[in-house]
């Protein structure tokens, strides 16, 4: 414990650094520190190839294997994304407003790191180099806490990371890991108010539970999206295939697709047999009630728990409803406030949709793939908050920062 | 713990009302509230008398019954207080950006309200009405949850604010108050991460740490101010005795009071008799390094405890330094990151300053008692935020919302 608390006051020193750092200099930090990377392959490779030995003598599954993988490949991409989040505009000391008051101070509202953020998570080991640079670019220093599986990995890439921050001037200590991955620290980790700013779990359901329950430092939280496609009754049949179809299979294991169709009953008779025909083509398992069933006899009944579930696989879930009001209800009731499509021809109810949807991304004629930092043009994504504290959706550079308000006076004081 | 899951529920089903409500409504209810409190007097007075006389029989001191205490005109000045948060422009629905992205959806960030507010605080009773409207008028539901000292006082406010509502054809339910001020229920009210979207403590210290230490839903820390003036060496001595007297004297009681003068080597021996002399009159006790004794004898030896202590008192510590660097530096140490002021004439002095003091407000030539929501033209306050996530420094309405992504598409489905 007394270890976190050294880490915690490196880290807030090397942060007041970095909160003063000139834009061009953080660029050329990143620039060096991907070339670094790449230079380094070989010793990256080496730290993954026994983390990839233990896991597979913990006979951990192909695709967490896959996850947990690093190729030259890979570390070039990992590079190209540190050379990106480079060009990307720096949001630290934008006056977002400036204004008078009564007492004629000028006051302006600027944007200033957090300072010290805490990331947690689990399996790849490109979130290490991701966070700590997202966090680097926008002037905070990182405490990182990865997964034991990726132990090897992440020491090896934060030590080039530390490297190359010293080999541009600036402080190693902008980015931490921790080397002891065990559950007392992380714990340690999420109670160290006095030097973090905020903490943000990056991983499982489960992770992301414990980290709500333990931290008493601010959290955001990310992650489970219950989503759903409401198709209206004057809604094209084309488009409203393509969309439910894009929203459920083009990648069921990511927070925002799709797990339950909502389709007016005015259109189910009509529209259900071909969007099933077209899901199955893409191996997608159906579950319906006993509307759907008597349009589309071979499905399996659908019970209360698969409104709540995010399958996060090739399942869907599909409730037929006799107007917008039962579909914005049963959105309301059982979604997790992630992404909501609803597709219709109608404008006052696509704006009603739009309003009374309780969610971080409402879409009209829109599939709910598109909740995503890159997508939104944030040109970065540090996560997606499923909280309405701070920031809601999806998390690029801006939401990474907090404010500060400078105030201009001539001699003022209080009356 | 059952009951509070219920509360959770109603507020809501109440929440997902308000956030519909036009302002129009909202501002007519306000209005009719503010009339109800005042033809409410007597009935509100006879509730309080019993909190006056049980306190009393607690052996409560004067200055708390005084905190604790309505009277008719208290009444009056708290409706008063109701129709001013009326003609507040309402943040909900604004659309503070919205852009085209690369697959040409139109995709706006829209203001909403956060959904259910947790209010935990003590005393004042007039918190009851003050939080209940400013949620209310951001189309918040509120759960509140008072000392038990202004128990029958808080009572008989809420039940008069959800008679009120429900005559403006409101949900009743927008405005709930625990009737168990047990601790358990606290407790409970902190881990309702189902139902609450953010919990605001607004109280003592001691309060605000128990909720840091035990709430796992989202909170805004508000409270704790070490604010600190420093007159750099080329400050004007008027304007700087001015700043430093006001800062410290004017309020001593309230968070944006200074609470350490820092002052430039150079200007100590010139300023600080005058201006201790200055305290002097308004009862202010001076503590002082050993520099400052050898300019004013008679102080009290400072301790280290003293430059890290809101005496939230007529109290000040006084710290020589030898350049701006020095001052910065101790800022950034002891300071709690409230409000920080310097007095100074140089340009590059006072950006240096701005830039480099990691705080919610920072004033060139101003008092530092300035950070306040109301002074700061935001019309109302709902507390100051000390730390960084959400919110940082005074909270007006705009604090109290959070965003939704609102997105046009013409049936675009992601690549």
């Amino acid at each position: 414990m007394s270890g976190l608390v050294e880490m915690g006051k490196r880290a807030q020193v090397a942060g007041l650094t970095l909160a003063q750092a000139k834009t061009q200099k953080k660029n050329e930090a990143l620039l060096a520190l991907a070339e670094r990377l790449v230079a380094n392959t070989a010793i990256i490779l080496a730290a993954n190839e026994k983390d990839l030995a233990s896991a597979a003598d913990n006979g951990v599954r192909d695709a967490m294997l896959d996850r947990l993988r690093l190729t030259a490949e890979r570390v070039v991409d990992m590079a190209e994304g540190v050379k990106q989040v480079a060009t990307l505009a720096d949001p630290i000391g934008e006056v977002t407003h400036m204004w008078k008051n009564q007492a004629d101070l000028t006051i302006g509202k600027q944007r200033v790191p957090l300072g010290v953020i805490g990331i947690i998570y689990e399996s790849r080991p490109n979130v290490t180099v991701d966070a700590a640079v997202l966090c680097f670019k926008t002037g905070n220093a990182t405490i990182l806490r990865g997964g034991s599986e990726a132990f090897h990995s992440n020491i090896a890439l934060v030590k080039i990371i530390r490297e190359s921050l010293a080999a541009s001037d600036f402080p190693a200590d902008a980015v931490q890991i921790l080397e002891d991955t065990s559950r007392e620290t992380a714990q340690g980790l999420m109670k160290l108010n006095a030097y973090l700013d905020v903490l943000i779990p990056r991983g499982s359901a489960r992770l992301i539970q414990a980290v709500l329950e333990n931290a008493t430092v601010p959290v955001i939280e990310t992650g489970t999206g219950n989503c759903h496609v409401y198709i209206d009754k004057e809604a094209q049949q084309d488009m409203a295939t393509k969309i439910i179809v894009n929203a459920k299979a083009s990648r069921p294991s990511v927070c925002n697709a799709a797990e339950t169709l909502l389709i007016h009953e005015d259109v189910a008779r009509a529209f259900l047999p071909s969007i099933v025909a077209k899901l199955r083509e893409e191996n997608v398992e159906i579950r319906g009630d006993e509307q759907v069933a008597a349009i589309i006899p071979d499905i399996i009944a659908a019970t209360e728990s698969d409104w709540e579930t995010e399958f996060a696989d090739y399942i869907l879930a599909i409730k037929i409803v006799p107007n917008d009001d039962a579909a914005i209800a049963h959105i309301n009731k059982y979604g997790t406030k992630h992404s909501e499509a609803i597709v219709t021809d109608n404008y006052f109810t696509s704006q009603k949709f739009l309003q009374q949807v309780d969610a971080a991304a409402v879409y009209i004629n829109a599939s709910t793939r598109f909740t995503d930092g890159f997508e939104f043009g944030f040109g970065a994504e540090i996560g997606i908050s499923t909280q309405k504290l701070h920031a809601r959706g999806p998390m690029g550079l801006n939401e990474l920062t907090s404010t500060k308000y400078i105030i201009y006076g001539e001699g003022q004081i209080r009356e």
